[in-house]
């Protein structure tokens, strides 16, 4: 199985067009429905007493499992956000941690020898947490922020050492190496422990290093984007759904595994919130991976 | 033949590192040097006489033909450059038009039926001149940039319904489809008249448009870029001189002239000035094209 570990969210989202209020968001969620197209996932998170039984079982109709997911008193997290008329460009306009600024992750113990493991942005703490609790995983990638990497610098590049790779986006990169060229940035993020590294630049696609190769791939080019939030919690899922079910890490695998992840991605960005993926069939999910690969066919 | 008419400068190019001084640039000097690579180029263009004629020796010993580039008394054109530490940004230091600001661009006979015409970046009025000249073309294609799109948007359109089709970069696309989705603006601007669009992101790589289609593909992953001055105009020279070669404008040939423009102007990014460019050879490009193709197949 593969199992996420992120968060859980009632998300606001403003795009120049439409208000999307109090939808469902967070990474695990993104993560979760993507995964579950490739096969089974189950999510470690955390919600509040105001969170609906049935947003849950909305997971669970995808088969996605929820036994990691607590519920606590207090409020669910809260984001929100606005997209310029660039919808390249968000500001977060409002963040309110609520329960999971105090979420302490337990992995069920079937989750424990899962093999498979991602760690959705949080911590660095926490996600060493998580590490403690994984028995012999063959594959564990982390994502991470610019709020951690510029205050919890140390904490972020010890994680970085204990796991096998990360799927983070381009500044914070740059960030973490210390270079505005994307390609050494991305290598040298390789060389502080993670040797793989998924780069991830919206709607430029994104960049893979493995095994000392750089692999560009651009994004599904789309002309419409209705809201790319949770983009690239999606293109994590189906990335390591994808690998999850292949059952090994070649860099053959790691680039068809972009190649999902980006296909999927574009699928979320067609609708608000979980909208697309509530409905997205595997079988459309391997339509526009054809397509897709017709393109960069030359 | 393929002809090029567009400017010859001296570039003065800061970049974080270096700084080289009234180094030989101009679109038209990129641009046949890239071209050179693929067939016969000639260049149409104007320098002072402050122009060495030792760089015209250096155009005519990798075959390109200069009978268009007429010597006038002044001053070249020279153009100076700060690349910031993010290599993607850059803004002008000094722009001084000189002999350029009088162009009138007279293409000697040969050049009149040459099939494959480029009108570089330049107003365009001048750019209408040359169509003029050109008798049954089989392919134009233009440049144009954000000075020209905003001071003379109604001549920019009506050189646009005029030739085939136009390689401009990201800004400009959307500068002209009046719309931030990059690929919605590539498709906006066909519609305008040229059917071919191509967009260059610069280290993002560019998006075709033809027939319908849209085809998006990365940069070549360069780790250092020394100076991407004239990557654009070395796209546009290697893409026609491959589809000059060719002989047609099917989807499949301009897919892989796009494919060859990523690569000498990646070529081109690894040094100042036409450096990289003077010592290039046919093997060294179809070498990295091949090595490119196989990045994008998974």
């Amino acid at each position: 199985m593969l199992v996420c570990v992120g968060s859980i969210a009632f998300d606001t989202v403003e795009t120049p067009d439409h208000v999307a209020e109090e939808v469902l968001g967070g990474s695990a969620n993104f993560f979760g429905f993507a995964a579950s197209l490739f096969g089974p996932v189950g999510l470690v998170g955390v919600v509040g007493d105001d969170f609906p039984e049935s947003h849950l079982d909305v997971l669970r109709s995808r088969g996605i499992d929820t036994a990691g997911v607590q519920r606590v008193p207090g409020r669910t997290f809260r984001w929100a956000g606005r997209y310029l008329d660039d919808m390249n460009v968000r500001e977060t306009t409002n963040l309110e941690l609520n329960v999971f600024g105090s979420f302490d992750p337990v992995l069920p113990e079937p989750y424990r020898t899962s093999g498979y493991c991602f760690l959705a942005n949080g911590s660095p703490a926490i996600q060493e947490r998580v590490l403690d609790q994984l028995h012999e995983p063959k594959l564990v990638l982390a994502d991470t922020m610019n709020h951690w990497i510029s205050g919890a610098r140390d904490e972020v590049l010890h994680l970085l050492r204990r796991v096998d790779g990360v799927i983070i986006n381009d500044e914070e990169a740059m960030m973490l190496a210390g270079r505005t060229n994307l390609v050494a940035a991305a290598r040298a993020v390789a060389r502080l422990g993670p040797g793989i590294v998924v780069v991830k630049k919206g709607a430029h696609g994104s960049l893979l290093v493995a095994e000392g190769g750089v692999f560009p791939l651009p994004a599904f080019p789309l002309e419409e984007v209705k809201d790319p939030t949770g983009a690239g919690d999606c293109f994590a899922g189906a990335f390591m759904g994808y690998v999850a079910r292949a059952g090994d890490r070649s860099v053959a695998t790691l680039r068809k595994a972009v190649l999902y992840g980006t296909v999927v991605a574009s699928f979320n960005c067609e609708a608000f919130s979980v909208d697309r993926l509530r409905t997205l069939t595997t079988a459309e999910v391997e339509e526009r991976a054809r397509q897709f690969a017709d393109l960069l066919r030359t």
